[in-house]
Order: structure tokens, then sequence, then C-alpha cells
């Protein structure tokens, strides 16, 4: 049995040196959360991750969960896991204080995260789903809802989750057809049913509240017409307390390729026409403020693909290191430790070069988030930014996600596909990360469409402009060479790639529609290479200040590798981008 | 449950027109291998593959091999299977006549065999082995063993395994410390454990004769001091007769994450000193000759590449076809197919290019090991082309394979990772092809060194001319048009790249053992883009011919988003292969 061990040393200097929130405690409203106290957060989360939740990651995949007679069982030891990890605070640490709640800023909370979802993915997945359920409705602020839920919620008594999809409403939830017909009481009556809801039934809390998306009599086609409901398991009183079951029932649990500690359930709403739920908002807006939790959800989704990664990196550099095959290519040594194989080295650098830029990303984005929420001239720019960045690190950390876990189980050779080594189960749980919550076509077509063409390019630009900041501080230090090119031809594409979008549209909105994920890919790439940038300047400030470590050393010879395997890459997808359209037009695929 | 539907009409159309086979029956030797006969063997084939090996591929994925004291049983329904395999004459298609089989070549054998793979890879892996086997057997000429194996090999009486692989020996088979100690009567003790065998206990056959590569007492250190052996689980006496069993035994299958049906064996020889074997050949010969079964298996390896792409692309067709969701982003139209969204269309174009230039490379590099089977002046220089293909082929064709299955899996979207699918299934049962029979790093290797460097670029010369030739033939059609500078661009950086190659070697090593995976995937992209130039030559040429069809107009339609969506990853791995050391050698794993 391998370790998880979180990468600490990595994450606090992303934190105090490479993101915007560098000097994060002299900003006003986060003047608590110095390096320190952050350090001791983050040793916590560490230790709890690797002692408690990463443990139960096999064992969980092995066992599974178990569905009988309408009731989910998870693996063993999954609820002392959760009673754990809501009894030490780790479920409430980003919530409001008002309700119960540590309150720590998303720059904090991302690396805490990011090693639960490393250690085991499975398990975690209803932390966001309580996390957004808990920005829901406190952005809705009904003073009765929040009252009965918000406490229970942030506690962890109680459990939450999206009910969205139905069998003929995944990509497109205007086709939902789960209705909603109000009662005398001011409640409604929902009735229908929903597929793929994780964590919809399970053993873990007391009672499990279901955010449901359904149709009232009366709305308007599509997905402007559905509203969102809560819909409990048990009912819950007007005094708070837990009333009968409710007309709901989770019919079956899915054979699924990975995730096998997280039940994906369907689910049957009012079968006996006596499901009762609460309107959430107003009647009509159910999309909207879903998308609340769902803008979340993304950004987890995308740590997902991070968190993996630096699964795969720290099993694989371990293999590597122990597994002795064949001579050393130069020296002629025999038996060495495979790490040592330029072309094992290759693939190991390759993925420590993506976790760390894509966690600089990560944190970069929470702490523009956190900015955001304080009140100052910028906040319009930080808002643009998260939403900017929101689809591009969701469908482009998960796709290096799968990349990752790919080059792991490619490092193990034969015995990355032997089960017991657990390597192929990273591949098995990272698959459906470019899926759910909207696949990496949505998100492509969010970006370009969304993000890029209804401001004109707005966001875009002021992305570009920062990565130029760094790029003169990057060209003017003096390992800076032939790689300088190659990172001014990626800048100038972007802009290029940005007018393309703003003139094309709409005239040629085919175009964007086949390019928006080589687009995406392109800016995924770029955004990388700037967070390289960023750690290759510190690095290097570091050294001119007398700081030197081999790890400072290695950040060094890891850009430099960066921008000869990867950054390329952005050119290319620049250049595919360009010509997307391409034969599609002319092809009939019947 | 989908089917499996040959792809009959592209195949006749790349072994008709494309390859450089076309015209095959006017070369004498071949004459007999009419354009019908083929026709009518790949039929066949295909309604072999559909009715008897395609419904046991999901069965036999979720039944998988039971071990029992020693003993496997393989899924239900295969012994049947294997049966009717090899009384319809499919296993000795391609076995030589001489012994029993029907001598076809390897053109026409190459479409059935993928046939098989497409329809059910864990049960068809077996065929690689006596192909191998036999072919071996051929070559060494020793008349007691072929009198008493090769009738049986090629009537599938007897089944065979490759036994290569010790714990401590995988890519570095050197390390192999099996011992094969000398019997007065002439033949071997064998005494060793062996891994990762394919094949090396089943039900299916009387009995199964093990290949296995051991080392004699006075045998020199590393490769060259091995040896091959002939070790049948039943005794064989000289008279052909079968004997008692022989001191070996199946200790284990591997619990694998694809491959279910393919039983994956630990072998223990010798256990109580009593393992007969017979040489093979010379001593310290067996890896040399273990090479001759080895290279048909890294071509039948790339095969499985495509087989297992064609049928992702299948089912992402049929179920792109018939999940309605979304409405039509350019006519606003609600509830079309998803096929019809932009970015679903332009996976499945991707899927199909990919499968169809890599089918035609498969088929042009079986063509050419046919005419090199022709005395004739040009017989070293096809050889020399196969060579150089094998591990471009065997590297690029399974990983491309590997991204065709995880193109299917998003274009089904959350169905996708749910296992009745069965489109998980392909993504498990590809994972290994890029690992197994050396990997991709393996074959890279090769290529640079012995395939390139060891005759200073003459193969690579000789292709590069080859697709030059087509080149022409394309810049002279009235459609190239914004595509031939990147066209240009691919074969001119091809011969950047074989000039860096021969100049580099030996003073610096190191970059191209950091760059040989980026060499072999430009190489392999321009052979792709190579072989749909052709595909779109011929197109044209019959469309001038008066000749044209919704088939040859999705042809040309594929080969322009071809040039749009992959030719210009050529020129991105050309520019990584270039810098490819940078930040490598200053980098410290540990």
């Amino acid at each position: 049995m391998s370790h998880y061990s979180a990468p600490l040393q990595e994450m606090e200097f992303l934190l105090n040196h490479v993101v915007d929130a560098r000097g994060f405690n002299n900003i006003a409203a986060f003047d608590e959360y110095d390096a320190e106290l952050v350090s001791a957060v983050l040793e916590e989360a560490a230790k709890f991750s690797a002692k408690v939740l990463w443990p139960l990651n096999q064992s969980g995949d092995i066992e599974g969960c178990q569905f009988h007679q309408g009731l989910v069982t998870t693996p063993k030891g999954w609820v002392d896991a959760y009673r754990q990890f809501c009894e030490n605070g780790w479920l409430s640490l980003a919530l409001p204080v008002a309700h119960g709640g540590q309150g720590l800023p998303h720059y904090i909370a991302a690396p805490v995260h990011e090693m639960w979802l490393s250690a085991n993915m499975s398990f975690v997945m209803f932390q966001t789903l309580t996390q957004g359920a808990v920005s829901i409705l406190c952005r809705i602020n009904d003073p009765s809802l929040n009252r009965r839920y918000l406490q229970k919620l942030v506690s962890g008594q109680w459990a939450t989750c999206m009910s969205l999809t139905e069998s003929t409403a995944g990509s497109d939830l205007g086709s939902i057809s789960t209705r909603a017909t109000p009662t005398s009481e001011g409640q409604y009556l929902i009735k229908g049913q929903k597929i793929f809801i994780s964590y919809a039934e399970h053993d873990l809390a007391e009672n499990i509240i279901h955010l449901v998306l359904a149709r009232t009599p009366d709305a308007v086609e599509g997905a402007k017409g559905l509203s969102l409901f809560i819909v409990p398991k048990y009912q819950v009183a007007e005094n708070g307390q837990l009333g009968p079951l409710n007309d709901l029932r989770c019919i079956s649990i899915e054979h699924k390729l990975g995730l096998h500690g997280s039940p994906t359930c369907s689910v049957s709403y009012g079968d006996a026409d006596g499901c009762l739920g609460e309107l959430v908002g107003e009647e009509q807006c159910g999309l909207e403020t879903m998308f609340i939790l769902m803008n979340e959800a993304r950004l987890s989704t995308g740590q997902q693909g991070v968190a993996i990664g630096e699964m795969a990196y720290q099993r694989a550099l371990e293999y590597s290191l122990e597994r002795i095959q064949g001579r050393d290519a130069l020296t002629g040594q025999r038996n060495v430790a495979i790490a040592s194989h330029p072309d094992v080295k290759r693939m190991l650098m390759g993925m420590r070069a993506q976790v760390l830029t894509l966690r600089a990303l990560s944190y970069q984005i929470a702490a523009q988030l956190d900015m955001a929420a304080i009140d100052s001239p910028e906040r319009d720019a930080q808002l643009r930014f998260v939403a900017l960045m929101t689809p591009v690190f969701k469908a482009f950390a998960t796709q290096s996600g799968n990349d990752m876990a790919n080059t792991s189980v490619q490092i193990f050779g034969g015995m990355g596909v032997i089960e017991e080594t657990g390597v192929a189960q990273l591949l098995r749980d990272v698959r459906v990360t470019t899926i759910y919550e909207g696949s990496s076509g949505i998100q492509a077509n969010d970006l370009v469409f969304r993000k890029v063409v209804s401001d004109q390019g707005l966001a875009l630009r002021e992305l570009i402009a920062q990565i130029e900041q760094d790029f003169a501080r990057y060209s003017a230090l003096q390992c800076a060479s032939t790689e300088t090119t190659a990172l001014r031809r990626m800048i100038d594409t972007l802009g290029e790639s940005c007018d393309y979008i703003v003139a094309k549209s709409p005239a040629n909105r085919e175009a964007l529609l086949c390019g928006a994920v080589s687009f995406l890919e392109q800016l995924g790439i770029s955004c990388c290479s700037w967070m390289m940038m960023r750690c290759l300047i510190v690095s290097e400030q570091l050294k001119e200040q007398g700081i030197d470590t081999e790890y400072y050393k290695n950040i060094r010879a890891l850009s430099h590798f960066y921008f000869a395997h990867f950054t390329p890459k952005a050119l290319s997808s620049f250049n595919i981008f360009m010509n997307a359209k391409k034969g599609i037009l002319d092809y009939n695929v019947n």
C-alpha cells in the first residue's frame, strides 16, 4: 500500500509567491490569514487526508456501494470518515460563519479541497454539493429555508444532492420534464425521474436534501421555464424537526467505470403523488440559481483533474524510483531505476509540470474569487476573470488529469493495468471528469460564446494583458532565451484568436462551434505557460536574493521543459482553430 | 446489444485503390488473389466476426477467466468459438500451405485479422501467438520440431504462448534469469518463473506449447545470452504423441483493467526439477529468434489500435445518430440527434479519419511485407520500409486507439462510463496496447536508433521520397489549396528531423532519447497524412472518371478535415523534438 503525501511545499510556494494573492495578509479583509495560519491548516488537512481518507480509497473502489431496497450502503469505513470529516470542521471550513462555518477564503480552501480529492475523490464529492447548496441558500436568503436547513447542512448532519439530469435531458437541461405542481399550502408536488444523481442516497447523513430542477405548470418551454426545489428525503417541519419519509426513492445505482465509492443514483419522485418540495427563490429562475452551485462544481471538477494528476505523479514517481530495469543509456550502468531513463524522466516531468501549472491556475482563480468578494474598483474585472477561467479550468484540467493518469499507467508498464497497483483506478476514476458538470464541448461553447463573444473579448483581452505583464518580467530574465520566441508567438496568437472570435460572430458561428474545443486547449496551455513563467520569475528572484534550493532549481528546469514540451501545443491548437471548419460542412455522418 | 459491422467498403477501397498493392493481381506471385476473391474472403470473415465473435465480447468481459488449481477456464462460449475458428480455416488463413495452412498473403490477412480484433480482441489474441510460433518454426526449419509441432499448431489442435517476461525482466529481457540446463538426452531442464504470459493456460486446445526464453549455463550476460525453448504443457514424444504433463504450472492469473477474457498468467517452470524443454535453433540465439514472433506481434498490436478505434467509431456513430439532445446551433431546430452538433461531428470525423488513415497504413505495411517475399530488386527497400514502420505503427496506432476509445466515451457522455453500454470496455481493453509487446518508449528508441541512426537515415529518406511522390500528385489537384503549405512543411520537417537524428548521434544521444517519442508522433501523423493524401487523390481520380458517390465525397471532406485537424500536430511534435532535452538534464527527480 502506497501513501498520499500532500505536496505542501509546492502548495505554499504557489500560495505565497506565485498567485496574485501573494501578500494576501496585506489585504485588509483577509489580514487574519497569514502564511503561518495557512501553513497550519494545510498541515492538518494533509494529515487527515493521508490518515483517514486515503486508506479508504482503494478499499472503497473494490467494495463499491451496495444498493438494497431503495437504500445505499457506502463502503466500509465511510460513515466514520464522514463523521470525522464533519466533526473536525473540514466540511464547514469555507462555509459562512453566520451559519456555523469557519468562513475561510477560497484561496485557502482550494488546496485543502485538492487534498481531499487526491486522497479519496469518490468519498469527498458530497462536499462540493453541500458547499453549493449553502451558497444557493445564502444567495436566496429565504428566512424559513435558512433557519431550517443551513445549520444542518453546514454541520453535515444533513447532506444534499443536485438533481438535474433526466434520461432525455442531459446537456440540454431545457428538456427536463419533471413536474412541480403547487399545493394549497404553498408547497409543490414533484413528479418525475432523475438519473446520474451523485449521492442522492447513502448512509452518511440523517437526511438528504435534493435540489431538484422541475417545471411548474405554466412555465415557458426550455431552460428558462425551470424552477428549483428543495425536496428532502425526510420532510422537514416548519420548526425544523424531521417528519415522515417523503415520496421519493432511489430506484437503482449505476455500475460505473470508476468512482465506485460514490453512489450514482436514479431517483423517482412522486410515485404515489406525494412528493413534497419547497420552491427555492422564484419560479422559473431555477437554472440561474442552480448555476451558483454549478459554477462552484465546475471549479471543483477542474480540481479533480489536478488532484488525480498529483496522485498519478506521486505513484509514478514512487514506482519509477523503485523499479530497477535496463541500463543507463548514457553511462551504460546496468540495473538502474527507470526514473533515470530519459523518456521516463520526460514523462515524470511532464506530469509534474502539468500538475504544478494547473494547481497554480486553480489557486489564482480562487484568489481572484476571494478578491472579488471585497468591494473594490477591480471587482468586476476579478469576476470577469473567474467567469472566463471557469470553463477553461474545468475542461483543460480534467483533460490534463486524464493525460496524467494515462501517463502514470504508461510508466507502470504492465503493472499499470493490474488492478492491485491502484494506478488503473486513477484512470477509471478521472475519466468522467471531462463529462460531468458540463462536458468539454459544453465548456468550450460556454467559453467562446458566453465568455468571449458576449463581452466582445473584454475579459480575454484583460487576461492577455496580465500575461503580457508577466512576459515582460520573464523576458528580462537572463535565462530567457530561445523559448522567448515561442512564448511571444503564444501571446500573439491568443490575441489573434480573440480578434477572430469577436469578428466572426455571428457571421460564421459554425467555424466557432467547430473550433471551440481547440481554442479552449490553446487558452488552457497558454494560461499554464503563463503560470510557469511566474514560477520561473519567482524562482529567479529568490535565487538573486540568495535563496536557492534543489526545489527552486527544479522549478527552473521544469519551466524550460514546459516551454519546450507543452507551449508548442498552443500554436498547434491555434492553427487547428483557424481552420476548424474544413471538411465538416461537406461531410455527411449518416 | 449493438452490432459489429465490418467496414468492408472502406477495406476494399483501401486494398484496391490506395495501398501499393493496388493492381495486386497483376503481380505474378499473387495472381490468384484478385479483387473478387479478396471480397469473398472478407465477407465471410465479416459474418464470422459479427455472428460468432462479437456476441461473446461483452459477456467475456463480464465473466472473465476463472482460475482454479492451476487450470484456467475461459468465458462461456469461447471453447466452441475456438473450435469454429479453427475448423472454418480462419486460424490457418495466412499459415504456410506446406503445413496445412492456406497461405494467403498478409495483405488479405490484415483486414481479416482486424475484424477479429474489433469483434473480440480478448478472444483472438491466441491467433498472433500461433502465427508467430509457426513463423519461428518455419524459419528454424528443424525437421523433428516441424514434424511434431507444425501441423498441430496450424490446425489449432495445439495452442502456444510467448513466455518472456519475469518480475524483474520486462522491457529489459537481458535480465531474464530462468535457467535451462542440458540433459544427457539432448533436452533441457527449465527452471524459473514467468509473469504476464497471455494464454499460457486455458481450456481451448489440447496442448499448449510455451516458447520460453531462458539462459543456458555458460551463456554470456544480457540479452545476447538467451536461448529459446519449446516447453509443452504435455510432453510430446518423438512420434508426436502426447506424453505426461510437463513440470510447469500456471500459478495465478491477473485481475486486469481490461481484456478480462484473455488469461494473463504467471507460470512456474520446474518446481520439481522436471520441466523439459527443447532448444529452438541454436543456443544464445533466442532473442533474435523470438523477434520473428515479436515483430509480427507488434504489427498485430498496432492493428488492435485500429480495430478498437473502429469499434469506438461505430459505437459513437450509432449512439450519436440515436441520441436526441439540444437544438441545432445554426438552424435553431429543437431536439436534434447529437451527431449534428458541430463539436460531436468533429469528434466523429476525427475518429473516422484516424481509423481510415491507420488502416491504410496497416495494409500498406502488409502489402510491402508480401512484396518483400518476392525476389525482386526492390526487396531490400520493402524490408526496410516494414522495419521502419513497425515501431511507428505499433506505437502510433495504439496511442490513437486509446484516443479514439476516449473520444467515444466522450460522445456517449454520462452513458460512456456506465459499464452496460460497453464503450468503457473499449477504453479498458485498449489501454495496455501502448505497453505490451514493447512500450511506446521502447518503440520510439527502436525507431530512432535501430531504424534511422543505424542506416544513416536511408529507410526514412526512402519513405520521405515516397511521400514526396504522392505530394506531387496531390499538389496537382484542383482542390489542393491552403493546406498545401502545411503538408509541404510537414514533409520538410521530416527531412529536418532525419538530418538531426543522423547528425546528432552519437554526439548527443541524450537529446534523441528525450525526444524519440515526439519524433515517432511526428512520423506517425506524417504517415497518416500521406495515406490521407492518397485517399484524396484516388477519390478525385474516380470523380474525374465519373465515379462519385456519397462515400467518395465523404473521403474528400475527411481529407481536408484531417489536414486541418491532425496534420498541424506533426509540426508541434517536430518543434518538441528539436528542443526535447530542455530542462531534463538539470532536473532532479528525487
